[in-house]
């Protein structure tokens, strides 16, 4: 793992979007060049040889991270996005959020058996939208591979809800929450 | 330029979203990691050594694009996105659409006095995303090199538009559709 020390471009911001919640803004580690090329390089130079031929990101802070991943790693980007935005046929999955739930979805033909999957996000929090990504990759016949993520909020147990479905695949994450 | 043929890569859905409407559907370009990186390697080659130090895309296919030719650069990414997204004190612009109106976002900091950018994204229609793109821009103080867009929908004449707020910047199209 890059020694870029990446938490020090996280800006807390408290009670945001509601009071209690400190919302981590990760848009610094973007603007930042010398930040955003040791975010890429190190997810990249992780999982080289390791086989992956797509990297599967979603809606919309996962295309910040996934499309330079995947362009580093020469393989396919595949975005996960919210139902109506996608205009083939899709394969959906829906998932519980704190208040409510939502939905992702990918094109049917994005992903085929033998393709090798790397799922990215900004953040793992409950797990919830990871699991979804992972399952929506699976409906494809593609094999999810591991999963990535800048942030992990770890006092909310994410690999709890992920061992369930992919107890079997790494979680890489560069920042963690205590 | 590429002689990459970008066009062949560009789904055509009639109808969608609505009756009349020809949807151009840029997913398989970001699916094909030929195609992918071809996409990126032209338009950073094409902006090289013109002293661009940030570039700018908007919410949400804009951000297929911008963050891996950020990345080929070597400089920061900024996002535009929706109200109510960005949580740290912004700037914001308002923009007409064929029904209605939208806006966008970026953060006040996100961009300086003295930071040159190009302004990217997926397609220019009528052009009014853009102009509200390079409007925020220079409310930042930072100034607007260019544009590149992987579409350009000549039929409705985004030039036309562009003309009147940004007539001497260049804008750089992959795909021309007449």
């Amino acid at each position: 793992m890059s020694d870029y020390d990446f938490e020090s471009k996280v800006i807390d911001i408290p009670d945001y979007p509601e009071p209690g919640v400190i919302f981590k803004d990760i848009t610094p580690l973007f603007q930042d060049p010398e930040a955003f090329t040791a975010l890429v390089d190190d997810i990249a130079a992780h999982f080289a040889g390791k086989g992956i031929t797509k990297v599967v990101g979603a809606e919309a802070r996962g295309f910040f991270i996934g499309p330079p991943v995947a362009y580093k790693m020469g393989v396919g980007f595949i975005p996960a996005r919210k139902p109506g935005k996608l205009p083939r046929e899709v394969y959906s999955e829906s998932y519980s959020l704190e208040y409510g739930s939502d939905e992702l979805q990918i094109h049917k033909d994005a992903l085929e058996p033998g393709d090798k999957v790397l799922v990215v996000d900004d953040l793992i929090a409950t797990g919830g939208t990871s699991v979804a990504l992972g399952r929506l990759v699976e409906k494809t016949g593609a094999e999810v591979v591991a999963f990535a993520f800048i942030l992990e909020l770890e006092f909310l147990d994410p690999r709890g809800i992920m061992a369930r479905d992919f107890g079997d695949r790494e979680i890489y994450t560069l920042v963690k929450v205590k």
